[in-house]
């Protein structure tokens, strides 16, 4: 859980980083594209200004590191956003939103990435600012998931160089999103590495794992959820700055962010099951435990009761004094071993 | 799972196949119907173009394979397909969807076949493209579900042959609808079938059995879930592609799918409420282990305590010497043994 | 479940029976009643037809029995009903709807009647043809929960003789709303009768019992739930069939089907208290159980292990052969078995 | 549940009473209150009528005792009211609903009164005809819980002299939804109650305690929980017999009747965790129980099994012979119990 | 729970005071700020007045102390706010709520105060009306969270000073909520602090505290859900006395309730998940203690058998007499033991 509470009794705006420093410097980088030709440049704070943009290209500002808030508050003065965007892109613990400043659309979203070495996933959060013909990305440590569409702009690969700034959000926005995909399927195989010593041999580390898995969907489901919202926002344009030509992929990316939700509903369904299985296999085990002593117990203590019986120093016990009485009591001793067994296996106790 | 995961970080249209190949090669059929006569022929993909086509004719374009990203691209190509659309049929792991592209509609739908050897169903994907006068259809496999569709128009059965493209799709959401039927029937006499194991015999086995089949359908109600949506827009006529006189049909249709999902919440009820059936039953059975165990136990341990005390060898034990204390102390210990019997016998343990 | 696959493939309106025969031949009995007067005759299926009927008269057409595939055709045929009202007709397996045919509505019903003797209801599908001075209804069963109806209209009870067909509808489905209070009613009072007995005696046929009567509650309640819906339709007049002079009573009636549906509600919330009552019953017996085992073991094990030493043939036992140690040793024996009996008394064991 | 089935196939507006008598005789009383003035007095059935109203007074009618359906019929009938009313009106078990019969409103409400003593509540139906200067009521008992309302009217206290039929419809409501908070509080303090007692003595009759209050909340929420849609539609102001001036009050009132849902919702939030909270409670007494068990037994069956060898008749054992054998054994044995005890310790079973 | 019950019975508009005085006097001061300066004062009771009011200045007048219900009446009486208004100040037990009163508006919130040492949270009733260019804030204590906001309209930060009688309102709302924020951090501490406890020595306390902090829970998602709707209510700007310019920090504020919301279910989310595991670890300790029992007495019931043979006093029991038969024994009861050791080792249960 973040620190929120630091913040509590200051006024709105105020520029607090919240959450861990994950790079060492921020880092700006300019890259302007359009149809013909692509720069990238790094800046300094002081340099950033979205004034004397050409409005035939597009300029992406990408921001890495989000831990220094009087950095981001310059940056964030020069360009001239709202302060309490910037209080959001600081916050780290921020939920997923969308919201319409008129002249630019402020997005908060999460990135997971899978580290399938650790089985674990790293929730980062990213912020966008979308205006007419740039996008300002912040990211909380080196953005390296944008790297694909780094290549594809400067590739010239697919429609994006030809596109709107617009179409960039939705190529990041998509690159996110795919990386759900890694992290679910990761989880996924994880899940199926234990179906099977789930039921063989179910120790308490297991059912530790499993929730330890069931946390991790909860914490995913909570980032994605919001998501939903977000991008539905995008694709029903309620904004001028999405253009129609970039609505049909952005509801493509609405049908696979609810495919990620099904994905996530169904790996929950699937560890619940797996509980119950594993709280199954645990008692069955304990059931045969007690089985395996009621059966020995129920054999031998009638026998020992007998035996018990011709230890008994009474005078007067005549069968003690019988010729075959000990090969015959053995004889007995058998039958009801057996008849217990016999009743024991009619009754598929055993 | 599907491997959507593979396709991270390429641009949107990209065409990748993610699935299984489920035919050795792509095949690709036109089958040209109209009120008085039809032609079916077998189609290179070169050929395939939605140019030329006659007003008063439907025609039903049956892909059979989608394996292979080439073919289905150059196909797409051809009939002008938008890249997105063929993304989505070469992705079997979509969700059921349907998307309105003005002058088609395309819709992603799950088949389900049910084997009722193994008793299990496939899942497979069908993507149709439902145009003025034509439909296309892509399959996984050889799609022998629409068989009786063909025959129907074939012989010229219903109103088949006098509707348009519209119907035909109808027709075919229809028979798909009805293998949702045949497959949950099949599971139910599956249900049906393991009722009596549950009480007289519940072995782990059975609760594997039952996990399994809420597995299985939860995938079901995972693809008819979004069968519910697209259906209901066919049936409010939100596309002028369907005509007036379908919609009936349609809405008949709906009705089904509405049953579907009722019967699959039937069967999920009742398989929970036969996990809490098995549950209860092998803790009953373990409930009577325990009792004969203590029943057993606390008759013999009271009277192999008296026999112990006449094993002692203490030497001034002056009931030792007396003359029918063997036989009173059986009396007594018989007694004893009948005391807790009835005992237990008012406590209805027995 | 109802075998509706055996349609799969079939074109739209074909008419097979879904479903068990119930009365031997299918019979046809027109009744015409008005203001003034009343006539009822039995029909041949070639003389159905719904040309000439006046306009001053309400013309009631009661099918029994729809096991006959044939005859509903030809019937329905004759009377210009579209086929797939046919079809549903047939299928006794439909999920209760309403269709609005604009000249006609169709409504699929279901009657449950309940059989005090056997503890349980029988569900019947009714279908209902509403047109505007005629009503078709058809009955799987010859249909006498009607009666009450059939004997208002001859005896000019209420005024049902100078309403409409409208007003007939709405009749026939007060009665069968209050036959689902009898219904409700009767499991009522089944689940108060086992009420006792769950707590004195839990036996796993209780606990079968139990889970029966929730399997009839959910088909019950499947069956209610859409009665809403299709009550909820005429009683917001969406079709003109209905006359405001009625809408009053099929408020009434809707407010009646919402109490069906919270007492469903309510006797399904007292059968799953039920249901953990029972398990918590046998838990508590079952602990009862091991508390004997567990303070009869205890309170022997020590003592049989004493008794043990002194049967031990160790040559120097000084305590054996002192005067009245074969006494204090009893004394010392009762005394360990009270000290145990007032342990566990003080642990609130007993 | 009340015995609604009796009227199974009656034609509506039969006036049936189902419930039980709560009073002698049916009583009304006439209450005429304007700014100035006011007067009580007794009516005969037969003088009950609406016509002749004064419009500057407000007319309370108070009929106590709705068990018999001929009076309430001519009652009825005398003041124009519609046989549904009346038929509603004399089913006690009837679901709290309001309908506008535009010349008047028919309210049907629960009141709860909390009996202290008993630890119950009783529920019992009041109707309300609310037309525009006149307000009739129909109590199954004698209405004791207005007499606040009767005096503020006698003692012109507040606002209720000066405000209309809708003013005294209000109070009245409000007095019934006060009451609701009367019986939660006395609820909420029985469940206080048995906080204690649930972890120091689990008994059985504590959880069906506990079941039971959670049967009275089912009850409680099913009486509440449609008074939220009554209150509303007069908070709405959908009928024109509700003035302004009340709106606010109404408002008010419709905030309390949330207030009570959430209270209902938070105590049964609170039952539910008791009922974890007494099954924890039992399962640990049971597990310290086996505990005991355990410690005794484990300690024990050793020694028991030493002592055992060495009360074997064979010839050749030496121990028995040697000199401190006897004492070395005690030390022995005495030093496995100590050894066992450390170890359970060690395991923190103790 | 409140003892709203005292008022049952009263018209509305009572005064009387529920809950509990938690301040000697009740305590009147008015700030009165503009752009360029501000005044504080003490008011009495009698001086308190909404009337020649500048419109240039925000007032706020804070009372501090709502446990006197004739200070509390004759002060609304002063400002000329409705009876319902200051019933509701004075019932702390109200639901939070919204009421438009056309010229001010009513709010009811709760407050969260965290108090670390006690791992509790105290719940207080904050009320407000906002007016045109005024708010009176009624706490039940003295109101010190709303010091940060004192401080930033005395030293003039942020833009408070420069904002209206709304940005006021705004101001102690986020308080409010960050108070919420500090709450829920300090339980997600506590909850992480028996995390560990929880697997290695699971106590009945344990769940206590689980079971207490669920209960904390649930007040603290009562209290925040109905402040959704309130804030969403200022949100949508549903009243003139909220200005656009606001408008922008409730929606941020909006995002904030929503996130404690989310916070608040992913907490309860994980305490039901460590009540699992709590359960689950019971559990596992009592089957480690059960398989401790079952071993031991497995192994020494059929040694104590054998000894038991070799007491009996039968005699012809050749083994008795046999020379090495005491060692050999020994050998036969080791390789028994051993052997049921082996046979427990490879059913994995030690």
């Amino acid at each position: 859980m973040s620190k929120h509470s630091i913040k509590a009794g200051l006024p709105p705006g105020s520029l607090i980083h919240v959450g861990k420093q994950k790079v060492e410097n921020v880092r700006i980088r300019l890259l302007r594209y359009s149809e013909d030709k692509w720069t990238e440049k790094e800046l300094q704070v002081s340099q950033a200004s979205l004034e004397g943009l050409d409005k035939s290209s597009v300029y992406w500002l990408r921001v890495e590191g989000v831990h220094d808030a009087d950095t981001i508050g310059q940056l964030g003065r020069g360009l001239g956003i709202h302060p309490l965007v910037l209080e959001d892109v600081l916050d780290t613990g921020e939920r997923p939103k969308i919201e319409n400043y008129l002249d630019y659309l402020h997005l908060e979203v999460k990135t997971v990435v899978y580290n399938s070495q650790a089985g674990k996933f790293n929730l980062e959060q990213e912020s966008f600012v979308l205006g007419e013909n740039y996008l300002i990305s912040f990211s909380e440590s080196s953005a390296d998931i944008y790297n694909p569409v780094l290549e594809r702009i400067k590739a010239k690969a697919g429609m994006i160089r030809s596109s709107g700034a617009d179409y960039l959000l939705y190529a990041l926005l998509d690159v996110i999103v795919d990386n759900y995909f890694v992290a679910l399927e990761g989880l996924g195989e994880e899940i199926d590495g234990i179906q099977d010593e789930l039921v063989t041999n179910p120790v308490p580390a297991t059912m530790h794992f499993i929730n330890e898995l069931k946390t991790q969907m909860l914490y995913l489901h909570r980032s994605v959820w919001p998501m939903r919202e977000i991008i539905g926002f995008l694709a029903r344009r309620e904004t001028p700055l999405v253009n129609e030509s970039t609505q049909l992929y952005i509801r493509d990316l609405y049908d696979h962010i609810i495919q990620v939700m099904d994905t996530t509903e169904t790996l929950r369904d699937i560890l619940t099951s797996m509980m119950d299985m594993y709280l199954n296999s645990v008692s069955n085990r304990m059931n045969e435990v007690m089985k395996v002593l009621t059966i020995i117990a129920t054999i031998f203590i009638p026998l020992t009761f007998i035996v018990g019986v011709y230890g008994m120093n009474i005078d007067n016990m005549p069968e003690l004094h019988w010729r075959w009485f000990y090969p015959v009591l053995w004889v007995i001793m058998f039958a009801i071993a057996v008849g217990m067994m016999v009743f024991f296996k009619r009754k598929k106790w055993w």
